[in-house]
Parts: C-alpha cells; structure tokens; sequence
C-alpha cells in the first residue's frame, strides 16, 4: 500500500480536513482567470444581448452560438490537446462551466454538447473514436447529444427498450427503440446511444451519427424553461450503426452512462452557481433601485435577510462545489503517478467522489430554486413579468432538481455510495458509527464554551458528523438490507450528510481564506460560514429526530435523541444581524461579490 | 355592553375555543353542496376543455365564459337578492370561491371580477350606484376591475399618483393617471379607481366605465403565469367621471381598497385550495400510473412522504379557511342583529377577522407553492412538460404570493393587525403574554404525559400560543414603537402565530369530525392534524429561537429559550408511518379525498 496524501472520497464524514488541504475560488491562477474572462466575455457579447431570441428557439440561433463557442476553444476545454482542445485541469473546467452556467438555455445546451455527450467518447473511446469525433466536438463543428431516457425508463434508466442485433453483414449494428427528452437533439450531429445488444441484461453504448440511416425526430418538447434549449424524441428504426461505433465494452453502456453522470452532476452544480449569482445580482440592482415607502426596498429589514440567504446559500454550495473539484483534481494527478491513463484516473477520480456530487447536485439545485424564488419575490409584481429577468430565471431554474437524476435518486445515490464504500472497507464508517454510539454513554463535556472565531463551528462541524453517523449507524442496524425501502429515512440521513459536507466545506473555506487576506477582510464571508452552520445544526437536529422517532423506540430513542441534541447544540447566533452585514455588503457593491 | 357570543378576531391566540365552536367544511348542508356542484359543472363543462384557448388569450374568450357563470348565476353569489345576485351567506360564498379556484387564470379573472370589483360598490356603494351596478356586475354583462396599483405605488398603494380635481362645471371629476397590472383590464366595462382629489392626503374611490372619456389600456402584460388573465397598464387623460360616480366619501378610498382586500385575501386562501386539490388528484393520479422499477412510483416512501405532505398542508390550511369564514359569518348575523345594516356587517367583520385572513392569504399561497412544487416533482420530466398539468399549475401559483399585498407585506399586517387590537383593548394580549413571563418563572410541570388521543396536541397548542406571547410581548417591550424596523422579528413572530392559528384550526377540526363520524372513521384526518403540530412544534422552535437570539441576551434570552422549549417540546411521532397512512388512502382513492 502506498502512502495516501490526498482526500479520499467520503473521508470527509469521518475525517478531519485542514484549511490548507482544500482549495478555494479565491485562489484561482491568473491564467484560469483569463479562461473565466474569456467566457464571460463571449456569453456578454453573443449570449445576453440574444436571450429571447434563443428562447423562442430561432432558426440555427444556438447551432450557430454554439460553433462561436467551438471557436474560441470553450468548447473543448476539458478535451486534451491531443484532440484540439485545450487540454484544461478539473478545477478550469469546472470553473468555465460556473461562468457558461449564467444563461440557462444556453447553459444546457452547452453543457449537453460538452460534457454528457462529449465526455463518454473522451472516456471511454478507441483511439480512432477519439480521433475521428473529439476534434470535431471540440471545434463545435459537431453537435453532440446524450440519449439515455425513453418514454418508460427515466430513473430506472437500465430498463431501457432500445434494442440493438447484429446485422447479417456483421459489419453494423441495427438500432430499434426510441428515446426520449434528448437535449440538443433538434441539431445534434452525434448521438451517444444508449441501447440493449440482443437479450442482454446490460445497456451497451453506441456513437450515433446523424447521417446513419433511420433517425427521425420528434417535435420539440414545450417546456416551462430553458425553452431554447431543443428537446426531443428520437425514433431509431432499423438505423445502422457500424460496429466499430460500440463505445467500450459490450454490456458497458450502464457503467458509461452512470460514470458520465458524476461528472455531470458536479457540473450541472457549477452551472447552477453561475445562474444563481448573476440572478443575485439582478436582484440586488432591482432592489436598490425600486422605491417603496419613500426607500430602495433594499432598505427593508425582510428583503436584506432574503438576500443575505440567497447569498449564504450559494457560498455554501460554491466552497463544496471546488472543494470537490480540487480532491477529485488531486485524485487524478495521484492516480496518474500511479500509472493510470488520464481517462481511466479521471474516471476513477469521480468515481471516488460520486456522493460528494450528488450531494451538490441537489444542494446547488435547491439552492438555486431558492434564490431565483426570493429573486421574484424582491422584484413583486415585476418577478411575475416576462419583462423582467427573474420570471426567466424562475422557470429556468426548475430542471435542475430533475434531469441528471432525480433529487430524489440523487439523493438516495448519496447514502448508497457512502455504504458500498463502507462495505468494500474503503471508508471507515462502521467504526466511526461505533465510536458515536460509545460517546453517546459518556458523560458530556460541558466544558465552557470557548466565543474564540469558529471553536465553537468547528466542533459543531465535528458534532454534525457525529449525528450523522449515529442516524446512519442506528438506521443500518436497524434495517439492514431493507434499509432501501426505508426511503423517507434515507433522504432524512442524506439531508444530514449534505449539511456535514456543506458546513465543512464553507467552514473550512473561510479559515483558509482568514489565512490569506486576514480577519478584517473577511467579515461577511465570517458571517455566511456562521449563520449557514447555525441553521444546518436546526435542520439536521430535525431531519435526525424524525428519521429516529420513525425507527427506534424506548430507552434507545430516548438515548439517541439527547445524542443529537448534543450533537446539535449551539450557543447562539443573532443571524439577523449577520445576514444585515452581508446585505449591506451586496448593497454597497451592487452586484453579487462574493 | 352585550355578552359576546361568537369569537372574536385575534382571540385564538388567546382563548380557547371548543370543536363544537367551530364550523367544519363536513357540515355544508345541502344547498351548499347543490352550489358547488353548480360551479363543478360549470367549470369542468366549459372552462377545463379550454385551458390551453384561454392561455392563449383566445379573442372574447375569457368574455365569453365569465358571462356563462354569470347566466348561471355565479359571479352573484355573494351580491343581495334584491340586486340581482344570489344573496348566499360568507359560507357558502367561500365555497363556490374555492371550487372556482380550480383552474388559475379562470379562477383570477373571476375574482377579480366577482371580488375586488363588485365589492367596493356592493359595501360603499349609494342605493342608486349599487341598482346601477350590481345587476349588471352580478349577471356578467359588465366586467369589473379593481384599480389601486400604479408603477410607482404597489406595496405602498396610499402613494398613488392618479389625480382627480372637480371639473368647470362641478358635474364631473377629471382623471389624470395611469395604474398598473390591472386584472381584467382587456375587456372590463367598471373600473373601480382610487385617486386622489386635488392635494388631498388620502385617496377618494371611483366607480370609471369604460365609455367614459379618456381611457386607453396597455399592451397584454406577458407574465410566468395565469396567462389567460388580462393584466394591462391602463391610462386616464382628462378621464371625466360623473360626480356621482365618486364611491364613498371623499378621503374614503385606502379605507375602501383595504376593507375589500380583507375579503380578498381570504377568498384567495378558498381559490388557493381549490387549485391545490386539483393539483393533488392529478399528482395521485400520475403517481399511480406511472411505473419505474416495476412499480407505480406512488408506492416509493419518497413519494408518499411528499403526496402526504401535500395533503396535511392543505388539510390546515382548508380547516382555518371555514373557521374564519363561519366566525365572520356570526359576526355578521351579531352585528346586524345589533342593528348594523348587512354591508356594514360585512365590513366590519371583515375586518375583525383581518388579522385571520392575511395569515390565510400567506399561508395557503405557501401551501399551494408547496403542492405544485411537490407535483411538478412527481412528474419528473413530464412535471417540466407544457403537456402534463404541473408545468402550468407551477406557473400560475407563484402569484399568490405577490397579489392582494405581498407575503411580507401581510406576515407584517398580521403583527399589526393584533397589536392594534391590543392597544384598543380588544384583545387582552399584554395581560395574556405577562401571564406567559410570569409562567416562566414558575418550576414547569413534569407530570406523566397523556397519551390518550389528541391530550397532548392540545396542550401543545395552548403551549404554541404561549410561545408567541412570549416572542412577542418580549420584542414588544424591547423596541417598541420601533419593532416596525426589525421586520425580521416581525415575520417570525408572524409566522409562529400563523402556525397556531393552523395547529388550533386544524386539531379543532378533527376533534369536531369525531364527533360527527366517529373515531374510527377519520384516521387520515387524525394523522394529518398529529404531523401539522409535530411539525408546527418545530417551526415555532426555530423562529422564536431566531428572533430571541436577535435582541434578547444573557440571562433573560437564556430563560426565554428555556421557555420556548417548554412550549414546544413534543413528545414524538413517527411522522414517517402517518405520512404513509394518508397517501395510503390518496393510493386507494386515486384523487384527493379529504
Ligand atoms: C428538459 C429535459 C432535458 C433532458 N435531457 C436529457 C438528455 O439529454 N438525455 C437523457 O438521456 N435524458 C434527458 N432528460 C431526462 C431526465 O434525465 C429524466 O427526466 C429524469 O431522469 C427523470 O426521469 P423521468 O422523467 O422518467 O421521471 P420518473 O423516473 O418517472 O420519476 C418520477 C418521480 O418518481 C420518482 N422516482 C422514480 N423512481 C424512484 C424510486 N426508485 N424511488 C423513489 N422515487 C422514485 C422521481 O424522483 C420523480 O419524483 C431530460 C429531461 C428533461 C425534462
Ligand atoms: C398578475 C398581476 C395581477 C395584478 N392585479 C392587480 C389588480 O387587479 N389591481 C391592482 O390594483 N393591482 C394588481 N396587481 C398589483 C399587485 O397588487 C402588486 O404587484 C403588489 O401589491 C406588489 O406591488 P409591486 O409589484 O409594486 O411590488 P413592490 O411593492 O415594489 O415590492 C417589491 C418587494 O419589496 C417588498 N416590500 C415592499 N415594501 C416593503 C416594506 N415596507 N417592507 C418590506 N418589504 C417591502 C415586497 O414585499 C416585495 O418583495 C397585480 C399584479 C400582478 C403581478
């Protein structure tokens, strides 16, 4: 065994993390900077000056927006060199796709072309499949789609119909079935197909090209949001597909689909960062600028503590959402050294951090749901027009907490992946589990509170886990293998876990940000890591007492619910006031700056 | 002085009222429920075959089916008899209201009209004004519109602009303005207008048609939502109204616009419900149809949890709904059996209960975003498709919380509401929340706990109203005339006497339904009042946490918290098994059913 140096994924649960070991939006490198101006510059200039245009879906509008993209490069950042791309790390790439987030429709567009669809090829392709498709894909001159979904597989994505022989010729593969709300479908030139080969119980995967025989579209999908982004059924009849276009293994399809996932899930949670600040900026210039009652209703006591959530909210997701980006980063360059290939290290690497991104997923897309609701909330009747930007950014936002997994799956995904780790002995839960239990007859340390910055959040922090580990720990006993039916305690034990990782993740940020710009500059990134904590030790105390007054009874129940008041005790926090000093912040500045 | 016999407003907080006390929406005798069928059919024969002509502004449309309800007599249903209309009582009114309430942009449309628009005339209007009027507003060959907001004056309506001076010839008034987001505005023929005659302070009330002078409308509004609704900008150039047409005295017309909000706002509450129950029946029904896994995803925990969840919300919110409709219908019947003329009554019970309906207005509109998110859920990505249900509903919900005064702006009215009456010593709260501050003192009472039905969700509940006494008699103190700038406080303290008023309500009412039907016969009902106030505990927690933390310290915060946590300690409930024996039954009866 070698010496590990690096996180390892779900270590955070059970493990304490230093401020130095995480890395931080405030540290990116001048030349990420530039990628981030470089996006940001191409969105203002062909995006935002067109965004109704794209959403009544004119003609070729988002083809041709997306060859822009292609030719600036923002189309192949994570695509090696190698393939005319840019050859970016983890942490750029993740950083473009905050910055390419800000614009919905377009956001998805993007992000189905260059990752779902793009990534399985640049995973999991033969040398000639990456060669014949990523230059192209990188250049935008192709357009790819994901197609996973039919009509009666959507969570239960491995039913799927879509059936697949060998033709006579055993030269192409014929593809009958059809799938379903495929985006970018309307223009895309390459398919990645998921698809069954005779009667295998396994899915394989296909590169489909849109010149191949048999393909037909059906009509784009009317949505409630990202209405310029193309949504439709394809129908496949009899379409050849040659065989050298199976994409790995036979019966790997479920694995691809799935691997692709992580990573569409950690970036589906940095695009949503992107969305969520620029609708906190728009809220911010509506509020200073509208007059009630002789004021900017940003005056208001009741607008400053909606938009000091909307703000504490997206720093929490954001200090995970790099934090994650950087151990999976880490991951890979480690992997690497170890002699994998880059596409297997990067595989593995999300692999390793799946229930980290799943856990963003849903927390970045509830988040986001949350500050696009307050955002039409602050702007009154204006957020309810279509004149005004949040009655967009509302619909917009919905999506997310649906495609890319279900909230729901996602969040039953957390637990899951937490325990097969637990299981293959990769994470140390069930002793950790058992040393809370153990706690829990001790005595209390009733020690006097120390009011120094963060002792009390950092063993509040410690403490979360702890009830985490207690629920999960007591639940797992409890159910054993029928714990999957138990769903209302599975999603109760992963809002838990979420909070942790948040807590952990914002907690961890500011102290290494006090460690870079001092305490004086850091008041209201203080105040989010404060109140954000105050509140999750309310919700997990919550979540914690309704999963165990739903399983345990008597002595136990009474044992494990002192636990977790203990667990989840904090001294205190006027978080008006915090969320005052972070308003009057946002206020001054006029745009999102944190 | 008389002896009360009925509640009074505001006295749910603090006294006691007994199940008998109440009215339950089980007790609608059968004329009532003759009435509703009435607007059932209506509805499902002409408005639910045309959801998508009326979204699309179909030409005469909305025109059309709003003169269908008035041939059949209902947009009269609240107007006297002898005008016309229909002359039902508050009840009855409400329940015709909430079936109406079903499809959105009917439903705002009819409210408009039926609500806002006819009832300045019907409560302020002279003899010869209401016999010019109400026969045509009630028979639908007029269509009316409420006129109060201008793009400068929303929240802050008394800020109006529109100006008024008396013309030459003293027979008529010149109107010079332009107001805002005006509900039926397209095609209104009466316009109730509030401006203000010459510099006077206070606004004065008009009753404008369309055929005078000077009118001109905006273009359609495009909006998120209710899309059926015309909403325009409608403008007065030197509009000359007869002076006969002024509605109430001059100075009268913010006294007028608020009154007929009070009514607004619990008639939104009734609409709400009905576009709740709607949601509901089409959510069970997806959910038991659609299959994943090989199974309908209704039998998922994680969908029970959220389709219970919808039911308990609306459950509560339906059981204050008929609460405060009936207490302001005795109301009524006391104060013109004292002689008061039936408009007065109305006004003034109205308003007695204003405290009641703005918790309503804020709370169902909370509840219905809540349902419709839940539903858009359920769908998965058919809840995102513009051809499944939820995607509409989503959109046609998030208005509530804007219109008839904004959620912030009614949690506040709330606060206001009540201390209002405290200073008028119509309400004992100071006597109330001093006997709360001395009860704190007190050693706590320990005695076993009663676990026989519903003993200890009535302790809890008396306790719930303590702790808003307590909150708020100690914020009270510590501001207070300045409390109006710490609206933070203000919207807890709002929202834990909402939850009071929900939890009396909602367990009154299933203590009243026991009686009538035994206990065995309202299992469903007993879990979801159980779940309300185990929740509601919770929440009260959290807010009277928050807001003491926010002004009060040491010793005295300190003993409040020990307080709060008194007054909402629950003993228990295994949330998740209730939540499962209500959808349970939602699964057998594939449609909402209580
Ligand atoms: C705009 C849009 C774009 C999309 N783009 C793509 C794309 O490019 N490629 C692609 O392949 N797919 C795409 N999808 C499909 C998307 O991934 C699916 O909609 C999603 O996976 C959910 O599947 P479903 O819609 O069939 O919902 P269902 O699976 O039917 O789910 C319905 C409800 O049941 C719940 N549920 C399901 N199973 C369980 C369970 N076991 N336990 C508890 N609850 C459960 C769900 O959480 C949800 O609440 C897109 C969808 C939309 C709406
Ligand atoms: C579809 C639609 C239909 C409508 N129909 C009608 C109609 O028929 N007739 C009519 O007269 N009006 C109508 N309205 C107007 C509606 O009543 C107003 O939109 C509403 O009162 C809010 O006013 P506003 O939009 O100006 O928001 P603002 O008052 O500007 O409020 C913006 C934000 O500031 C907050 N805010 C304002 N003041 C304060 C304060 N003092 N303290 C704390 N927070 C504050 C609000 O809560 C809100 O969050 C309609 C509006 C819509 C969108």
């Amino acid at each position: 065994m070698t010496t590990k140096k690096y996180p390892k994924g779900g270590e955070f649960l059970v493990k304490e993390t230093k401020p130095q070991d995480i890395f931080i939006p405030e540290e990116f490198s001048e030349e990420q900077i530039m990628i981030k101006e470089t996006c940001r510059d191409f969105l203002e200039k062909e995006v935002a000056p067109l965004l109704d245009e794209i959403d009544n879906k004119k003609d070729g509008l988002m083809v041709e927006l997306l060859g822009k993209a292609g030719e600036l490069g923002l189309l192949g950042i994570a695509i090696p060199e190698k393939y005319e791309g840019f050859g970016q790390d983890m942490n750029t790439s993740m950083l473009s796709t905050e910055i390419m987030g800000t614009y919905s429709s377009f956001a998805v567009a993007f992000a189905a072309h260059a990752g779902i669809s793009t990534l399985p090829i640049l995973y999991y392709g033969t040398e000639t499949q990456k060669s014949k498709y990523l230059p192209k894909l990188a250049s935008g001159e192709y357009k790819g789609a994901y197609c996973l979904t039919e009509p009666g597989a959507g969570s239960d994505a491995s039913s799927c119909k879509s059936k697949v022989i060998l033709d006579k010729d055993s030269k192409h593969y014929i593809l009958n079935g059809q799938k379903m709300w495929i985006t970018n479908a309307g223009f895309a030139d390459v398919f990645t197909v998921f698809a069954k080969i005779d009667d295998d119980k396994n899915l394989s995967a296909f590169i489909v090209e849109k010149t191949f025989n048999g393909i037909s579209l059906g009509l784009e999908e009317p949505k409630m949001g990202i209405k310029g982004s193309s949504t439709c059924m394809i129908f496949f009849e009899d379409c050849k597909i040659p065989v050298e276009n199976l994409l790995g293994e036979r019966g790997d399809g479920f694995r691809i689909a799935l691997n692709v996932l992580n990573n569409g899930r950690l970036k589906l949670a940095a695009a949503v960062l992107g969305a969520g600040k620029n609708v906190i900026t728009n809220t911010i210039t509506y509020a200073n600028e509208r007059v009630q009652f002789g004021k900017s209703i940003s005056n208001f006591g009741a607008i400053k503590a909606k938009m000091g959530q909307q703000c504490i909210r997206l720093f929490a997701i954001e200090s995970a959402i790099y934090r994650c980006s950087n151990d999976i980063h880490n991951n890979i360059t480690e992997l690497m050294a170890a002699g994998m290939s880059k596409e297997d290290a990067l595989i593995h690497a999300q692999k390793e951090f799946a229930a980290e991104s799943a856990i963003l997923k849903v927390a970045s897309s509830e988040a986001l749901d949350y500050v696009v609701d307050e955002g039409v909330q602050i702007y009154g009747g204006m957020g309810y027009s279509s004149e005004a930007p949040m009655e967009r950014a509302y619909r917009d936002s919905r999506i997310n907490r649906i495609f890319e997994g279900t909230n729901e799956i996602n969040r039953m995904l957390v637990v899951d992946f937490l325990m097969k780790k637990a299981f293959k002995n990769e994470l140390p839960l069930l002793v950790a589990s058992q040393a809370v239990a153990k706690e829990l007859m001790s005595i209390p340390d009733f020690g006097e509170i120390d009011e120094s910055l963060f002792v009390r959040e950092n063993k509040l922090v410690a403490n979360f886990k702890k009830a985490a580990l207690l629920v999960s720990g007591a639940a797992a006993q409890k159910f054993m293998q029928k714990l999957g039916t138990e769903q209302e305690i599975l999603m109760g034990i992963s809002d838990i876990i979420a909070d942790c990782y948040l807590s952990d993740s914002v907690l961890l940020r500011v102290e290494r940000l006090i460690e870079l710009k001092g305490e004086g500059n850091c008041k209201e990134q203080i105040a989010m890591a404060e109140v954000f904590i105050y509140d999750a030790a309310d919700r997990i105390h919550k979540n914690a007492k309704d999963a165990l007054n739903s399983f345990a009874e008597g002595d136990e129940l009474r044992m494990m619910l002192l636990g977790i008041k203990r667990f989840t005790k904090h001294s205190g926090l006027n978080s008006k006031d915090k969320r005052r000093l972070i308003a009057d912040k946002l206020i001054e500045e006029n745009k999102h700056c944190f």
